[in-house]
Parts: structure tokens; sequence; C-alpha cells
């Protein structure tokens, strides 16, 4: 294609999520230049409006074509672009882009149906396997990637199989917002001893929201009074979310991407359940992938 | 004490919880006559107004001696009552009622600590000894009693000797009201196929907070257009949370006391667990249960 060829002469790539979005410019070799994040997520942006916040990432970044990659391709965003069955890899991701314009596309997320279930991911896919291109995730390796929804996702010679999504970061908001566990929860979250064995409860038992309870129940009964309860409860829920992630069928290496603050909680969980996990920032390696996008598209 | 033996000539017992209360006139033989209920709740009433809560109660029912019982004794309500420690029958509530007057006297809340868990109960213990006082459920037993946290309850001969709090009804309207979920789970829920589906999966795995989010992406990618997903999540969450109840060490009975359109749900679910579950009305076993306490206080 005529069009995206000129994209080698360098792009922006935006990383555009439901509340924010993080926009950087990528030269020629796929190295990223000058960026900024805003907080216009999709649910800001009213849908005719999408070309107006494009002119302004231009404004800011320059005049060149834009590559996007997360909820702006869901049908709360610009425009729906369709999930890609499992297996799935970047070839594939870069044959499915949506063109809202003629210099503005969008990659598409992933989806997977099997063992009764079915999942959906948008954004994950391409930071994941930009970070396998790059080299720093095996092309066998269990991924897990904290957030709001959690994802655990198998991925075999490069390509994701099969991926689980875990609300834990949603339940875990709802809890501190608008629980009965609320006044409990408002403290910082630390890996501290309190996270451990609330990691450890949730990983060795099958009683979440039971334990959760017994966080209060403890304090009303001065049963704990060392305790760090919202430590406590997030070691809960992501020792909760452990068990199920490692419950599926797993590769040798487990790697936990994101946010360092979030990562770090999930590698001490995984820890607990007697396993070592790698930590890796997911922000380069969303670079490294839609780089690669724009290079086959 | 010369005080409480008036009680025989007659009381009022109130059941006071956090967002409403409910009234009624006992006669001398231990009768139900005129009940009002209301919104007013002790989260709705400020310390200081409980006299003229009260008063308001008598103005409705006549001047006779009030005998409270549920949240009004918490540190939220009008006075705390400590709770007493298992094992609890109606003779050691009886005998820890705590007076914020002369005639107005409130029953306390339930405790266990054990197992490694704590837990507390308030109000559902008079419901509960009420039901055994009068024959409806056996000296042992297996007790559900679902609201808002859900209560599973052992009976032994007759005294409650541990119970498990699970928060599934407070998680239910958490996902309903501010969750991502929260579109497909406006419609009314009901025992139907998608129910028993939900409550069987809940039963058999082990995976909750994954297969909530697999319920929206099912819509999403349009595998399961007959489902009902408000009654397939509401299945789910009473399914994993009977997996959690019947985990316990049980006795031949297992009952589920509480409000109808609550308890043929969990009744369902049980069944999906391949036991059976007797349904009881809690109303009535309130009113024996506070009536045997004014005997015996």
């Amino acid at each position: 294609m005529a069009e995206s060829m000129r994209w080698s002469e360098g792009f922006i790539a935006v990383d555009w999520g439901t509340t924010n979005r993080r926009a950087y410019v990528v030269d020629a070799s796929g190295k990223p230049g000058a960026e900024f994040e805003d907080s216009k997520g999709v649910l800001s942006v009213p849908k005719d409006d999408f070309p107006a916040a494009v002119a302004e990432i231009r404004e800011r970044l320059g005049d060149k074509p834009l590559l996007m990659a997360g909820m702006v391709g869901s049908n709360r965003g610009w425009m729906d672009a369709p999930y890609v069955p499992t297996p799935a890899g970047l070839d594939e991701l870069a044959h499915a882009l949506v063109w809202p314009g003629k210099r503005e596309a969008i990659v598409p997320g992933v989806s997977y149906v099997g063992n009764g279930r079915a999942d959906v991911m948008r954004g994950e896919e391409v930071q994941l396997l930009g970070a396998i291109a790059r080299g720093d995730i095996d092309q066998n390796a269990l991924v897990c990637h904290p957030g709001t929804h959690n994802k655990w996702t198998l991925v075999h010679r490069g390509q994701i199989t099969s991926f689980q999504t875990v609300m834990t970061g949603e339940l875990f908001n709802l809890l501190k917002q608008h629980s009965i566990l609320c006044d409990l929860m408002q403290g910082e979250v630390t890996p501290n001893e309190s996270f451990r064995a609330g990691a450890r409860h949730g990983w060795a038992n099958d009683d979440l929201m039971a334990e959760l309870f017994s966080v209060r129940a403890r304090v009303i009964l001065k049963q704990a009074p060392a305790e760090d309860p919202a430590s406590y409860a997030s070691g809960l829920l992501i020792g909760n979310d452990v068990r199920i992630g490692l419950s599926t069928p797993y590769a040798a290496q487990v790697v936990v991407m994101g946010r360092p603050e979030l990562t770090c909680l999930y590698a001490a969980a995984i820890e607990e359940a007697g396993r070592a996990a790698i930590e890796l920032d997911g922000e380069q390696s969303f670079v490294a992938g839609i780089s690669k996008i724009a290079e086959v598209m």
C-alpha cells in the first residue's frame, strides 16, 4: 500500500485507553521521540470529535500519520476494529487494521473462545507482542498483565494462543470506593508482610468473598491489631488472581508486565505461590510492538 | 428483675437494621399484633435522636417496653451491645442485653473466632434461634441466611457454634451499580436455566472473578445469545457462595432462611450442588426468638 510505505518516514503511535491517552513520535528506525500523555481517554471524546482530538495530537507532535491501539478501536471509541481471534501475532494484527481516515489506522484487539470460555483484550496485545519482538519475553511464556482487568496470556511460539481476564483491579476499586470495607482500604498498598499473608491466603484458599469480610470482623473484634488491612485485602485479591492464573497450563517463564507499582505486587504474590516472575515495564514494549506493525502493514 | 417481669404484660419488638426497621406489638402469650415497617434504619438516625425515634414507635404502637435487635446495637446505632461469643443460644443473648433506658433493651450480636477466621453477626441470630425455638430448624443444622452479607451458621444442640459471612449480596450490588458489567445486570433475576447454569459453574469452579468477565466477553463476541446475563451472574455468585458454605462441616439438615425472593435463589443453587434445602421465612422466626428472650431475661 503506497500510503503505508510512507509511514516508514516516521509516524505517531497512540496508546488510547478508556481514561487517558499517550502519544509518541516514532522515527524511521522505530525509536521514540517526543511524547505526551493526557486524560483525553475515549470516554471523554464524543464519537464525532475524534478528528478534532487527532488534529490536536498533530499540533503537538507534527503532521504525521497516526497508528493507534487500545479502546479507541472499541464500540465506544472512534471506529470499531473487530477482534482478531487467537492464535494471533503482530502479522495478524497488522493485516486487520481499520482505517477511520487515509492517514489514521487502528490496531484491533484479540478475542479468545475455547474451553467453555470467551474473552477479549484491547491494548495489552501490542505491549505483549512488542516485548516478544524485543526478546524481553520468551517465545513460550505465561504473561500476567495487571490493571483494572488483569490478563493472563499464554504465549506459544511467539503468538497469543489463549488468555483469561480476572477483574481484580476493578473489584479492589469497587471495594475501596463503595463497600462496607472502604474505611479499611484507604491506606497505601505495599508488598509488606500483611500483603504477603493475604496473598498466601488467596493462593491457598477458595473463599475470597468470605475472607474479605473476615478482614473487617478481625478489626471489630481486635483480633489482628498489627494487620495492615488495605495491603492484606489487596494481597488476598491478587493471591486469588494468581491462583486462577497459575491454574492454566503454563510455560517455564512467568512474566508480569505493566506499571511498576502493580507488577511489584503481582511478582510478590507469585513468589508466595512458589514461582518466580520477571517484571517488565509495558511502555517501551508498546512502542516496539506498534513499530513492528507499522513495518509490516 | 422487677422491671423485666412487667414485660410479660406485652412489649414492642423492633428488628432495627441498617436501612430500615420493623416493629411489632407482642402480647403476653408471645403472639404478634399490630406492626409497621419504615425506612428509619440506624444510618438515618443521628445517635442523639434515638429517644425521639423510639418515642415515635410508641406513638404508633402504644406505650410499652421495647426490645430491639440488629444494627441498633452496633457502634453506629443507639448503644454498642458487645458481641456474645459462640457457642451462643437465646439464654446467652438474654443475659447480655444492654439498656439504653429503663424500658428499652438491645439484644447483642454474636461473634466467632476460630480456624484462623473471625466473624460477626447482628440481627440474624434472633431469627435463627427463634426458628429453632419454634421447632422449624433441627437442633443440628447448617443454616444459610442470605442478604447483603450471607451467613452460613452451624447449629449444634440448638446453639450457634460457628458461622461464616460471604459478601455475595454486596458484591452483586456493587457489580450492578458501578462495574463494567452494570448494563448486563439490570434484568430481573429468577432461578431460571441461566441462573442454574451460573450456579453450577460457581459451585464446580474456583474462578469467580474471571468467569464474571467472561459473561461480558460472551455478549461482545455473540457466544451466548440465549443467556440471561443478570440471572447467570447472580447464579455464579450464589453458586460460589454455596461452594464456600457447603465446604464447612455440616449437618444433615440444610435450611435457607430470609426473604422468599432470596431464599428461592439459594435453594435452587444448593439443589444444583446436589443437596436439598428447606426454605423458611425469617419474619415469624424473629418474633418467636425475641419473645423467648423477653421470657428469660
